[in-house]
């Protein structure tokens, strides 16, 4: 650990905000920008990964991120705001002049560039736009009207092509040409005479093959594409399946437009899970630590206050039961239990069901057994915990119908559980709703309903016995 | 996406779950096998993608699973291990005899070849081990001596490397030794004398600089490395943060050992991911659709057993107030009410807290910023539904006590579940224990109780004016 420190702060510096001295360091740079020090400032941070600047940027006021922004140099600010957390970004872009967004814009890819200009305002994006070269903004135009979350907006229309007629050295000029502007070239895409993508060829095959190879001996014909407007969530999973590095965009025909690699595909994994684990808590989808405390409070009071609503309902069932309960006060302390473990179970359900969503192991070709073996589970689930119930209750209360009351809502309520728990995401998935929004408010809901009126009712028809 | 579909089928046979010719696909398969068809077979299922093959499994009994594999090419049976989920393929591997295993090994890299070693029992380990070359042997033997999830396991041994003294024809040697073995080579690593890690070329710039130019010249020196010991998910993090391709693994003395690539953390996000959301919710961290259903049960069973346990806490709570809830029945139908509202608060805390200790924008050094964000959103969340449903018990009931006792108990229990639910997790972390596993639990029980306790506790207090 100490040697990779070593070794790593060669190269970069790092700014680390778990580290011991990174408070000084906080409070020297406020220091630096208070006395405009420029010089030492850019020594200071020379160096530095954009990804840290922003770090940094968090324990600065918005004065002095504008200073600092503007010291570093022009590729570094584009990186910086990409590396931004978006309800930051938004303002910070606010303040930035139009000159300064387009200088830093030459220096990132189409798709970081499509994706920094859907922050900004109509007019000033048109703007901006006007300040581009004819062809980079064109690009843009085009790439901007790609649907949201689509193939479309995530590629990059950096990519080098050669065509299956040609030899290698042709390929090898063309990549050449194109090396300059792209960071990461892996492999050259084959397209035949009309641009429609026919394979690739690995960066280092091009390399490795005598030059007046003809192309298509080399090409790798087994190349994934995606269609441009194919949904972001089922390019990752696609990825992941089969291991993808990088793959190709087309159009309509069949032509290559772009490509996407696999760093992109990075950030839409950790958010799709990210979403799904917080709207299943009833968090908006994207609240980080950053958030402006209002900005939370909104989207979780709605679900709060819609889970009263829910609350009051069941609340409704156990009212029906006031003259059982005024004669029997111990189904008072009991009824909870049997509620609170159904609600549990279902969030059990619901989650699995949930990723398994997520991760594309369950689609509607196979709702059916998913089901199955959660209703299964609940039926054990089912008969071991109601039993469990059931005995303890006996044992403390000395009762036998009360523990079989008990033991009985129990087993039923477990079963509901996996049933509502399981059905409810698969129904909202084929309402187009995301599956994670509602399902857990919906099945714990149905959970406590169940439950009460199971016990209560039971309860009441045996109430002789209890007694 | 008619014409995407086309495309793709054009370069590989897809095996589609989810399309209608599926199942006639699957019996059709299972036909050939019965009647032992391998030419048709191999016919059928030439240029599919193991990750599909693998999918295919999912509907095939054992045995004609192990036909269909051992039909497979050598590298194919490779790769359809690796895309196994775990619970089958350490069975599968029982099947397959040590030769099986180790002719298939000679087809991927180290860091998946110790994966699968990693699931087969001691004895046949050695025997295939022995199979393999010595050379061979001997990384992964070193491999497996890495602590599992630490970045020695993740990397990959196979990798380029030239002396920072040699001039680029070197590196182009080097890399043309390496390419048959490596399928993805994306950059050169630069080392000193001893092999210490000094920074690294991206292949384009190695193949279009002249063949004399000294290696120092055209090295980049910003290279990212992990020493080997590195958690799996600091590694992922790192990649995330810095939009890493690819980044090296060092030893003690800073020399490189092996590489981890982006497609090799994406796993890892979305398992960590995974992990988090199954274990909030009480199910085992590696639950899959395909899991078998008492190895379901009993992870989930376990938490639900100790979810009883909390419930009968809460219970005797209740208890202690028997008397007061047979004076007034009302209480028994609020009392969920007060109690659900905060447990649903405690989950939102828990899972925002979660979530960015998981993504590492929470650490050590700003807890107390996340504890005191939360407080603030319980008192406002407290303020806003105590008043809420004060005032529509005074509404519904007409009892302008019962109201107050109501909203004061929600408000003190929406600040118990911020509290709770934002440092369980992080003292769970500072006792290294995974946040997820256990937070949830403890914080519904802990809502559970306060809720009751303050709710009934100050109706009692009151309970002359409630009757």
């Amino acid at each position: 650990m100490e040697e990779e420190r070593k070794k790593e702060s060669e190269f970069r510096i790092k700014i680390d905000r778990d580290s011991d001295s990174y408070d000084e360091f906080v409070s020297q740079i406020k220091d630096l920008i208070a006395n405009e020090d420029s010089k030492q400032l850019k020594e200071m941070l020379d160096g530095a990964h954009p990804a840290d600047i922003v770090t940094l940027f968090r324990d600065l006021e918005r004065e002095e991120e504008l200073y600092l922004f503007r010291l570093l140099p022009k590729e570094d600010q584009a990186y910086s705001l990409i590396k931004m957390e978006e309800e930051t970004l938004e303002s910070f872009l606010e303040e930035l002049s139009v000159d300064e967004i387009s200088n830093t814009l030459d220096h990132i890819e189409t798709d970081e560039t499509t994706y920094l200009l859907s922050y900004l305002p109509g007019a000033k994006r048109e703007l901006v736009l006007a300040n581009l070269s004819k062809a980079d903004s064109f690009e843009i135009r085009s790439q901007l009207g790609f649907r949201e979350y689509s193939a479309g907006r995530l590629m990059s229309k950096d990519f080098a092509t050669v065509s299956i007629t040609d030899n290698v050295r042709k390929g090898i000029i063309n990549v050449r040409k194109k090396a300059k502007e792209i960071e990461d070239i892996y492999q050259v895409y084959v397209t035949d005479e009309d641009g429609v993508l026919e394979g690739f060829i690995p960066l280092k095959d091009l390399f490795l093959t005598p030059i007046n190879t003809k192309v298509a001996k080399i090409t790798n014909f087994s190349v994934f594409a995606f269609h441009y407007d194919v949904d972001q969530e089922e390019v990752a999973n696609t990825f992941k399946k089969y291991d993808l590095v990088s793959a190709a965009v087309t159009d309509d025909l069949g032509r290559i437009i772009g490509r996407i690699t696999v760093d992109d595909v990075l950030e839409i994994v950790e958010e799709e899970a990210s979403e799904d684990i917080l709207l299943m808590a009833g968090v908006s989808e994207d609240e980080r630590l950053s958030t402006p405390i209002l900005q939370s409070v909104k989207r979780r009071i709605i679900w709060l206050n819609v889970n009263l609503l829910t609350a009051f309902v069941s609340s409704t069932v156990v009212a029906f039961f006031e003259d059982t309960i005024s004669q029997i006060v111990v189904l008072a302390t009991l009824m909870p239990i049997v509620a609170g473990l159904g609600g549990n179970a279902g969030t059990q359900s619901v989650t699995v069901v949930i990723r398994n969503i997520a991760t594309g192991d369950l689609s509607f070709s196979n709702w059916w057994e998913a089901v199955r073996k959660e209703c299964t589970i609940g039926v054990i689930n089912g008969l071991v915990l109601g039993t469990v119930t059931g005995c303890m209750i006996f044992f403390v209360k000395g009762n036998l119908v009360l523990g079989l009351v008990v033991g009985t809502a129990m087993f039923v309520n477990m079963i509901v559980a996996s049933l509502t728990g399981s059905l409810v995401p698969i129904v909202l998935k084929a309402m187009r709703v995301d599956p994670a929004i509602a399902s857990s408010i919906f099945v714990t809901a149905t959970t406590d309903v169940c439950g009460f009126f199971f016990f209560l009712g039971l309860a009441t028809v045996f109430a002789k016995y209890l007694i």
